[in-house]
């Protein structure tokens, strides 16, 4: 069994959650689900195999002091900085680069930290056999077992099964396939071996370092320029200059998908997306609140902390409140608040952002 | 042109304004419509003809330091505390007992505080005629024009025209009809000649008591007492055993559906009532907010002070926000608020009342 680290991923804006999910705090840093945030949630699941010393996490510089409030255990110089934002390849290549200085043999758990996972014993046993596939050089992903023909997530198409010891089998990666219609959806969960791609990722440090300098060599280049500066007084200019230089991409279109050895875990491990109104809905239909009255009312997900809400006679609506923003949607449009939000940024209603 | 005085009827709980309206704040007092209160707006809009030193008011106890707040000018002595409710007849005979007392020759205008009336010019004219009619002897109703077959109130039926001077044409009252069913509130709009009862009387002191005397015996001897006792050290007391013999009615039913002489001025004065979300919609089809952003969404009705209210895919909604508690409710159905505030009040639910 290797040594485990974890790289928790927290940049995103969490547009399609406002108006509880706010620049200044995004939806990783909220109680949307429970009494403790998505973040903390992210970090408290993986403690029995992964301690809070072997923890980094990536975010944009705004976000410090928020993380230390949120994970005070967090040490300083666990947090990586993206000077800004240029997808997740380079930031993932920059917290890359600090661990190998760490520790050359280290295995990373990549996570989102927007994500629900309820069954947190079988999420142990995913993660074991993704850092056996990892330990022997896969770059390895999380395959999530669909649930139904969703069009809103990324398939992964699993090939022949790998020789890892482990407690779930491991397969090989045969191709990726981006956002589906609803027709190709409904064949692919029809046939079987297909799974949703939740942007899990576990390799080996020096691994995936590798699969930088073939796939994405102008990051790779600028992350070899910043591990020579590490420690010296030029680093923070060193880090500006090679930011521009890195690819901007992510890590999925970036790596995962250019791989050769790329390896899928099969995960039926309770999890949700919680990125939109609709899908946390589809996690807790009654969400944080001070009491609901429903009269002739169903299905609503309402999102109002400490306050009592009542219904009559609606259905099917997204209610989420807050001091100075109150969103009532159909459930099904929800997804509309990103253009809403994109509308308050033109006319910059900077103090509903 | 008699001395006219207004009698402002500040009871009722106002719990179909729930959650806005509270115990401790009802209707009459919140600024529902427009910037003042209602209340404020009741007396205000007849000032040109009654000064604030010829103003009453009805009212319970509780209110009194939030009546004081909101009209400064009105006189501690002109507040009529009901003891506790018993419907309006007890109270404004009451009222009528200290004003004879005050000027046996006046005439009252009786004016509920919930409503809103957009011609102020036009109900001025209506008043003179009200006025020119009390003073030779009539109970006056003003009729409200229908601006349709509305099921929700009563009807005055017209008959034939009285010989008093004034700007608008003076009738005698046929019958007064409770809330009809459909087609009979079809049948008197497409007949003309029938008149929304609105609760606006105007009459002179002595011919009211008068009546009193002749319908409502009890009520007329209760008052007897506490006239002989007013000013007196005992008056507390006479005030609280008489208040038990009045009689349990209102001023429409105990009096003016039973009198013989009363008459009724055609009002088309932009009168509403606001006395629910629906009504109130009716009015002002955006109510109080910090703005709406709406996207595929009409015919909502919003009241949310200082809030910025987003609305996706939704249709004929009502949403009242308040500190502690939501409403949303599909526009026919916001008269169930009256259901749940008695539900909150059998679980003693105190706090939201």
């Amino acid at each position: 069994m290797p040594r485990l680290y974890a790289l928790v991923l927290s940049g995103g804006a969490g547009t399609r959650l406002w108006p509880r999910s706010r620049r200044a705090r995004p939806k990783q840093f909220l109680d949307l689900v429970g009494e403790s945030s998505l973040l903390q949630d992210t970090v408290e699941r993986v403690s029995d195999l992964i301690p809070t010393e072997r923890v980094f996490l990536v975010a944009p510089p705004e976000h410090r002091s928020l993380i230390h409030e949120q994970l005070p255990g967090l040490a300083a110089d666990h947090v990586v900085v993206e000077p800004y934002p240029r997808g997740n390849a380079a930031a993932v290549a920059l917290a890359m680069a600090s661990l190998q200085a760490l520790d050359p043999d280290a295995v990373v758990v990549v996570l989102p930290s927007d994500h629900v996972i309820r069954d947190r014993r079988a999420f142990r046993d995913v993660l074991l056999s993704a850092a056996a596939a990892a330990d022997v050089g896969y770059i390895v992903t999380l395959g999530i077992e669909p649930e139904g023909p969703d069009t809103g997530f990324g398939y992964i198409e699993a090939g022949a099964p790998l020789p890892v010891a482990g407690p779930i089998p491991v397969r090989a990666v045969k191709r990726f396939i981006e956002k589906p219609g609803r027709e190709a959806a409904l064949r692919m969960v029809g046939a079987g071996g297909y799974y949703w791609n939740a942007g899990m990722f576990v390799w080996r440090v020096s691994v995936v370092l590798e699969a930088y300098r073939e796939h994405l060599p102008h990051t790779a280049k600028a992350i070899e320029a910043l591990t020579e500066a590490l420690g010296s007084p030029r680093y923070e200019q060193v880090l500006a200059d090679a930011w521009e230089e890195t690819d901007r991409t992510t890590i999925d279109y970036g790596i995962a998908e250019k791989a050769a050895n790329v390896a899928v875990v099969p995960a039926v491990i309770g999890w949700h997306d919680v990125g939109s109104w609709a899908r946390l809905a589809e996690v807790a239909l009654v969400g944080t609140t001070g009491g609901v009255i429903a009269r002739d009312a169903e299905r609503n997900f309402v999102h109002a902390p400490g306050k009592l809400v009542t219904l009559i006679g609606v259905s099917d609506l997204v209610v989420v409140d807050t001091p100075d923003a109150l969103l009532v949607s159909a459930r099904d449009r929800a997804e509309d608040v990103k253009a809403v939000v994109d509308g308050l940024e033109r006319e910059g209603r900077q103090e509903l952002l």
